[in-house]
This record gives C-alpha cells, sequence and structure tokens, in this order.
C-alpha cells in the first residue's frame, strides 16, 4: 500500500471513526484504525464491543487529492498514529507499507517508520445484507435521541434498560427510555413505511451515533439484524450491537388522569429548578420541594448545613387541587432541557404518583415522567 | 451589613479574590471569602497558605450601582455562594447579614438562607508597611514570569528551587529558575531605582499572580517585608509568601565559550521537536537526539515498541565542531515556547555539558539552559 493525500481531509475521515476506538480494551488490535486502500478509495474503520464506524474516503473526492500508488492495507495504533498526523509539517503526506507492517509516513523533511499490525487479524464487521430499511431526516433522529437519551439507566443491574426501545409499527416510531425512577417517550410519524421493529439499542452507542451525526444533514438509513443495526449516511456507517431480552411494557405506566395540572415557561422554571438544586446537592437528601396552592406557587430547596432558598414561581396557569410534592431536582433539570425553550405543563395525581410533563400543546407524542420522593 | 449592587460587577471581583481561595484546606474559614462593607466600599479576600488576593470596589464605581443601607462584615463558603450569585435571576440581589452570621441573598422573587461565619476570626494578612517599592509595567512583569516560571522544580526535596529567585540591584532585576537539569534567566533594566532586593516567590504564587494580571494593563507596584511580597494594581492586591533560604549561584553555571553553534527559527525548530517527543514519550527514555555535521543536521527520536523518527532539519547558519547529543525534548519545547516566534542561537560545548539557547541577537539578557542526557 501506497498512497499520498492532503493531510486535513484525511484528520476528518480519521475522527469520524476514532469516536469508536477502545482506550482500554483487551482485544489489542482494536486500539487501531484498520486502513485499507483500493483503487476506489480509502476505508477506515474503528471499532469496541459496542460500536464500529466505517468511513469512506473516494478517490474522486477533489479535497482528498488522493494519489494512489499501491493498494493494500494494514492496522495502525490510532491515537498514536492520528497525534503523527495532526504534527506533520507539509499539507500533504505519504503512507507507504513497508515489509511486516511496518509503515513509513512521510511529509516534507520528516520521516516516522511505526509498526503496523496485519489486517487480516482485524475482527469483520457484521454484514448486515437484509435489503429492508428506513429513511429518517438525520436531525429527526439526533432530536429523538437527544429528548429520551438521558433517561436511560447507567445501571448494569438491569442492562436492558441501559438501551432506548424504539418501536416501529403503524407508521409511527416510537423511542422510549426509563431508568425506572423516570421515563422519557417520543413518537414520531414515518409515513410511507410498512417496516416493522422493537429494538433496544445501547445508551451509549445513541450519545456516539449523535455525536458522528451532529454536523450532518439529509437522511440517515437505518437497517437492522438481529443483534446489529446500522445507521448510514454519504461516507460513513455506523453499526451499533442490539440489546437482547424484552423491553418492560412501559405504557401503562403513563397515567392518563390527573388531579392537578399547572404549565410554567420552561426555560424561567429550568432556572428556578437549578437555582434550588444548588441547596439540595449539598445536602444529604438531593430534593426540593414544590408547593402548589391558592396562595401561590413556590420552590423550596435546604441543607442543613449550608442554608435554604425559597422562590415563588411564575406560573402561566394552575388548575385542581392544591399539592405539596418532592422530587430530584436533577431528574427534573434534564427533563426540561429536553424540551427547550418552550411552555409546559405538569399534571399530577397526588405526592406519591409519578406526574408527568408535556408541552402544552402537547398530544401524547412527547412525555417526560418523573416518580417523587416521599418525604414522610 | 445590608447591601444592593450590580450582580455581574459583583462577580468580577468575586472572580479575582477566587483564585487564592483554598477549596482543600485544613483551616475551614480559609474555603470562605471575607466580606468587608465601609462606607467607602467592598472589599472581598480570599486566601489559602501561600497567597491572599485582596479586592476593592468603590462606591463610586458606577457598574456597581451600589446602594449601601447598613455596613458590617461576614464570611461566606466560597465556591457556593459564588454558585449562587451565578445562577440569580435578577440584575441585580441584595445580600443581607441577619443573627448569626446568617445571610439573606435575595434577586427578584428568589431568596436564600445561607450560614456564614464571623470575620473576626478570618486570618488577618500581613501589614506591608514599608514605604520603599518599585514599579514595574503589568505586561512585563507577565512576560518576566512566563518566561521562567516553567523551570522551578515540581519537587519539595529542594524546596528553595520550588520559587523564582528575583534579584534587584544596579539598576537591574534579574530573574532565575533552575530545578537543576535546566535553567531560566532573564534580565531586564529598571532605570531610577534605588532599590535593592534579593528574593525568591513561591512559582505557584507567580502562575497566579499572572493570571491575575493577564488582562490588567498600566503599572504594578511591588512592596516586600521580610517574608513577605505585595503586588499591588488599580482595586486588587495580591500578597505572596517568600520562600526562605538562600538560593543557589547560578550565575557560574552559565558557561560562556562553546564548540559548536547553530541557528534555527524557534517556531519550526519546535514543531520538529514535538515530533520527535511523540515518539521519546512512548519509549522508556524520554530523549531525542540531535545530530550536527557537515552533511546535515537531523533530529531523531526512537520507541522501540512503537517506531522511530528522522527529521533532516533547516537551519540558518552553523559553526564548529560537528555533534550528536541527546536532551529531553519537553525541556526543549518548554525553552523554545518561552522564546516565541523568533529567531535562536543553540551554543554547545559538547555533548556531556550543559548547553544554552537565546535569541540570535541576545547579549545575555535572556538564556535558558538545559542538561543534556548521557547515552553511553
Amino acid at each position: 500500500m501506497k498512497l499520498t493525500l492532503n493531510r486535513n481531509a484525511f484528520i476528518q475521515e480519521l475522527q469520524k471513526v476514532q469516536r469508536a476506538i477502545a482506550t482500554k480494551t483487551t482485544i489489542n488490535i482494536l486500539t487501531g484504525v484498520k486502513i485499507d486502500l483500493t483503487n476506489q478509495g480509502l476505508t477506515l474503520t474503528g471499532s469496541n464491543a459496542e460500536i464500529s464506524i466505517e468511513s469512506f474516503l473516494s478517490v474522486e473526492d477533489e479535497n482528498a487529492q488522493m494519489n494512489i500508488e499501491r493498494t493494500g492495507s494494514v492496522v495502525l495504533q490510532a491515537r498514536f498514529f492520528s497525534e503523527i498526523i495532526r504534527r506533520l509539517p507539509e499539507e500533504h503526506f505519504t503512507l507507504e507499507v513497508l515489509e511486516q507492517n511496518q509503515v513509513k509516513i512521510t511529509s516534507g523533511k520528516a520521516y516516522f517508520t511505526v509498526n503496523g499490525l496485519d489486517s487480516d487479524n482485524y475482527p469483520h464487521l457484521p454484514i448486515i445484507d437484509t435489503p429492508n430499511q428506513i429513511q429518517i431526516p438525520i436531525q429527526v433522529l439526533n432530536k429523538l435521541i437527544s429528548e429520551t437519551v438521558f433517561s436511560v439507566s447507567q445501571h448494569e443491574s438491569r442492562p436492558i434498560l441501559t438501551g432506548v426501545h424504539f418501536v416501529l409499527s403503524n407508521e409511527v416510531l416510537l423511542a422510549v427510555a426509563t431508568d425506572s425512577h423516570r421515563l422519557s417517550q417520543r413518537k414520531i410519524p414515518l409515513a410511507d413505511t410498512a417496516e416493522q421493529f422493537d429494538i433496544v439499542i445501547p445508551g451509549k452507542s445513541l450519545i456516539e451515533l449523535s455525536r458522528s451525526l451532529s454536523d450532518e444533514e439529509g437522511d440517515v438509513s437505518i437497517r437492522m439484524m438481529d443483534n446489529q443495526v446500522l445507521f448510514e449516511i454519504e461516507g460513513m456507517k455506523f453499526y451499533s450491537r442490539l440489546l437482547e431480552g424484552a423491553y418492560p411494557d412501559t405504557n401503562r405506566l403513563i397515567p392518563t388522569s390527573f388531579n392537578t395540572t399547572i404549565e410554567f415557561e420552561g426555560k424561567a422554571f429550568l432556572a428556578a429548578i437549578d437555582r434550588a438544586s444548588l441547596l439540595s446537592h449539598e445536602g444529604r437528601n438531593n430534593i426540593v420541594r414544590l408547593h402548589i396552592a391558592d396562595d401561590g406557587v413556590i420552590l423550596y430547596g435546604n441543607s442543613p448545613e449550608i442554608g435554604k432558598v425559597e422562590e415563588s414561581l411564575n406560573y402561566n396557569q394552575v388548575s385542581g387541587e392544591p399539592l405539596d410534592i418532592s422530587f430530584n431536582p436533577d431528574y427534573m433539570k434534564a427533563a426540561l432541557r429536553a424540551f427547550g425553550d418552550t411552555t409546559i405543563k405538569i399534571q399530577f395525581i397526588s405526592a406519591i404518583r409519578p406526574f408527568i410533563l408535556e408541552p402544552s400543546e402537547g398530544q401524547g407524542e412527547f412525555v417526560q415522567l418523573i416518580t417523587p420522593v416521599r418525604t414522610n
């Protein structure tokens, strides 16, 4: 393999796959990036136990200014290789595989010789040959992820809850995440698709996917096999394993009738929760208390060691029974951030039953649920 | 004490003194900020065992929009207090000391009550009443610090070497730092001063001082007592303790005659050293080798596990005997960064004797010395 190309174009490709490359792993070759050069172009692959990313730089890409002298492949230690490339003196550089996977990297008057690994020993990526696929706009998928993924469980005691449950049926894509203390659920219509699926994708994979796609536009195509899902956009393939097992039936968790309803400006309410949580974080119990009554709506936070905070809240409207309810402000902050700068309504049954948040104009397509904390 | 003022103006003052406030300390009150309100204005004080910073916000400062209802003082836990102030909802806020050092913080409809401490228990700052002082431009002092402080020792085995040695005599201010492997020395003329001193200021204090002064212009006045130095600018006083003991005589360490001299563009040489150090950092010995001979000037780095790098260097001129010398590239990088983007000359005696760097046009006013590493 021998190739000369533009350094910045190469660095961009390397960054795409580095997201998947394990820094700590028992499989040494997975700390490497696999480099495959054919006459069509350059394929880079990075992988860890959960996700794999493959990028492709076409020989026809003008920014890459590729000059292919000899095709071939090799695996190079990714972190180190990327630091070398970043520091090279010239705009272009040459990559040449010598004997025994030694790789010569030349740019200007600097040349490195580094030890590579045989690419035949690199694990094969899953082959997803199903023709069935769905297409959704990248920004819709990213929004779906950011609105739900924060609610996945961080604990491995129930592994299935560390993923987001995606169900496609009747032209509606449903995404649900819950750590059993709170739940996030989003539905989006997907017209003109006959596809159906029911899968659980690890939360960590989705966070990386979201980062990988954050600057992209257009559609992403999604295909899956028994235990893998593939997200594909122009020039990049993103594979994630799926979580195995049955996801709990979350539909019955979301209440439908309520005794108290209040409507806030999301952003102002978030700022107040943030202030109150300053004190609750210092105390032993991380809770704040919301008081809803005829005399006003008041938020309380307190820490015996440091002090207390009390804030009379502005609200748009309130109805139903008075209520005193305590909850974890971090759950509330995460939910409010997911709504962004909009008007939200919160509906309660009682101080000990889960309550739900949704946009004021919502019809159940985006719901956050939080379980309160009993204080007596 | 009761005071209403502009929140941003207050945050600025708080940031100044927070630099000095210990996050970990056995003296609990030092995690606090001392707040003193007189009819002239507001003084904030932060301190740890090494440095103390005092800031003053005058009642006449129009940005502060201060409304003093009652003077007084209190100590508040700094980190926590600052997080509260940052999150307050309105442009202004009110600070009121209630009974038993309880402090009420009000802004809009939010109010906090936090536990403060009695300011009488806060340690007194040193009283530096000597009328003698020197004045130097803030940017000159900052440059002096950045050109030397990186060479102080990081080890407490010889505490005196953890400081920078400042000597003022005959209208020249000399600053020297060494960790016994390398040395940085800077001289600046200070005309029209009859002052003389010989002190050692802890490197850490100087780094904090430099950060405190980084956005400031004008002159800083420097005054000292037996074991303290005070740097003063408009609205801020910065105290540091001095290191006790005799600083070694470093003058005799700097050689004056040489056998090989080479001249580089500092920035290009730094980039080459940076590339070579990538590999040396991975190896057991963190060294790079510089080869100077008739056939060229070549820089080598290598790591048995990863690979090697070789770079033929551009240079402006070379004279004297050929040489092969090995050194720690991190020392070289730090020295080259201190010179910035200029032409530098490096003068060698032999492969086992310390060598010096200075700007090409230098006359000894700014010298960096590095001890090579013996490789056989």
